[in-house]
């Protein structure tokens, strides 16, 4: 492979991800929109916003639907973080609430 | 609304974000097979593995892409957190090349 056709390769290969990367963010939106329904439900019914158990089927969700190359571990700590934004997104809208 | 409406109500948006979180693990690994492949051309064309340059472009894709809810930090955050991933497995796989 010439430097070159190896860069072109590149190009294409990165082009890609960043049509994937718009698909990933896509859904975490999307993901976050269905959490604001949720803390909105919870509101009006006066049920608990963190509920550790739920999160516990979120991470068995994924990792029994994981067929990698991505580790279990990676899988996990992806999670964590998504679950961990969704959590800061809802209280920076109850604080905003709050201050109406 | 009841409890029990709003019990009915969470239950079927969860059921949503499992098919969320499935789709997104599914991008999730294809990006991390995009990147492997990048991994082999560059070791074939003996091109760096690590460059900065790209990774501001890959923030650059995401953040003017964004249209919320999630915020720009969150965004940054989040694919802090994928390209760290990327990383590690592309580590982990060299280690057991060479291991081989």
């Amino acid at each position: 492979m010439t430097n070159e056709e190896a860069q072109a390769a590149l190009d294409l290969l990165r082009k890609t991800i960043d049509e994937v990367d718009l698909r990933i963010l896509k859904l975490f939106n999307e993901r976050a929109r269905i959490v604001e329904k949720i803390g909105d439900i919870k509101k009006v019914a006066a049920l608990p916003i963190y509920e550790p158990r739920r999160e516990d089927m979120v991470f068995q969700n994924v990792l029994s639907g994981n067929g990698g190359p991505l580790s279990e571990a990676a899988v996990r700590r992806l999670f964590e973080r998504i679950i961990d934004e969704m959590r800061t997104l809802q209280r920076e809208r109850m604080a905003k609430e709050k201050g109406q």
